[in-house]
């Protein structure tokens, strides 16, 4: 993999082993926390003035990165024209830790899962449980709209919600149903570890199932909307549970 | 206005007198609250099965809106094959009531604005200020950001703080500012009508200025993200606030 040729280099598709950034502050995220990763980094010759194009040339310099000034390349990689930078790397597996989790079941929207992950990030919960079906987090897209926030988190695929659950035992489940008897305004401080658990955009979750295996919980709104979108549902159980610990 | 010829709609500029909703939801909103600005509406021949469909052309046998199966019209204004129905309407002004507020000044992101729009309505926050200059809440990706919402909220232009500022002295403001004193979460109970303010994605608020005309608040957050993104900081802001009245 660190030899892949640029001539191999394509725009991404899931199969791939490699995946890249676009744009600077992603990429400065990319050679901060997963450096062991990276294969090669591609700058733009439109950059020059751009100070976190100096930032990452220098770094990359220190720790030996492959950079390459190459506007065919980015041009190829990025719909956007004003992409200055691209770092491409090797995809990786995280694990959960024990802590915190939220658990997004069959996810759909990228940009939604980018803001969820960088919303996380803020309110210092680091792990992050996809149910599968879901997005694909490596998703130059999702990417870009975590602004590289999943370099900084642990997120891991499960094929079903009781794989997760069998070994996570110990967390507090609550999953977001909007027929739950409890609101999230009335929430008690929470003492254990907490997994706050979300459906997908549309669907929602399984009521009836997730009832029984977690506390029902929901955010109070008014009828004048079918439900929050679900990026703002994450923020604002997260903020209300990391306000209680 | 109402006798526009189907030649003579086109893809939305922001000068037009028009705008239009783009597919079943927002049109459906539009209908119920807007009727009479209504100018034509468009349904596409793929839409036949739909239920929404059925809904909107009973509704407009009702009511007498002009209505039409136009498969080549819902293409040359929409960039989605999925589109099928969309409600040409002319261009209203609304007025802020006196009530509590959510004031963004020079909101640049129409996903942000929509999504902020339908979380202000899901907590019964009905009246948005925009300071110029700022997105366009009539262009239709705006109004299909916010599903609609829109349609059932007062928003306002102004053309500077001061302006909005002079007209609801009344209303207690808190400005969200990231070097403020004041956390969300220590908030007491709010006693008073509120405007809670928010800067531009990129560039923030003045924070000297807003300083002093204000009450500076933040949202508590980890050193590991720069800023939340803006439409989840409204979000746990709005949710916060409304939940102390």
């Amino acid at each position: 993999m660190n030899f892949l040729k640029n001539k191999d280099i394509k725009k991404y598709k899931k199969e791939y082993e490699y995946s890249y950034t676009l744009g600077v502050f992603p990429t400065l995220e990319l050679i901060e926390k997963k450096k062991e990763q990276i294969i090669k980094i591609f700058i733009s010759s439109k950059g020059i003035e751009n100070e976190g194009i100096r930032k990452i040339e220098k770094i990359a310099k220190e720790s030996k990165i492959l950079i390459e000034e190459n506007d065919k390349m980015i041009n190829r990689l990025s719909n956007k024209n004003n992409t200055y930078a691209i770092g491409v790397f090797k995809k990786y597996r995280s694990k959960l830790e024990k802590d915190n989790h939220i658990v997004l079941v069959n996810p759909s929207d990228m940009g939604n899962f980018g803001t969820i992950a960088r919303t996380a990030l803020g309110f210092n919960i680091k792990n992050i449980a996809i149910i599968s079906p879901g997005i694909d987090i490596f998703d130059p897209r999702a990417i870009r709209a975590s602004m590289g926030a999943i370099f900084k988190l642990n997120i891991e695929y499960f094929k079903t919600f009781s794989e997760y659950n069998n070994r996570f035992q110990e967390n507090e489940k609550y999953s977001f149903i909007l027929d739950s008897e409890l609101y999230l305004d009335q929430l008690e401080r929470v003492e254990n570890k907490f997994s706050l658990i979300f459906g997908n955009e549309s669907s929602g979750l399984d009521e009836e199932y997730f009832k029984k295996i977690s506390k029902g919980i929901k955010i109070r709104q008014s009828e004048e909307i079918d439900s929050l979108n679900l990026a703002i549902s994450v923020g604002i159980a997260i903020y209300e549970f990391t306000k209680t610990i």
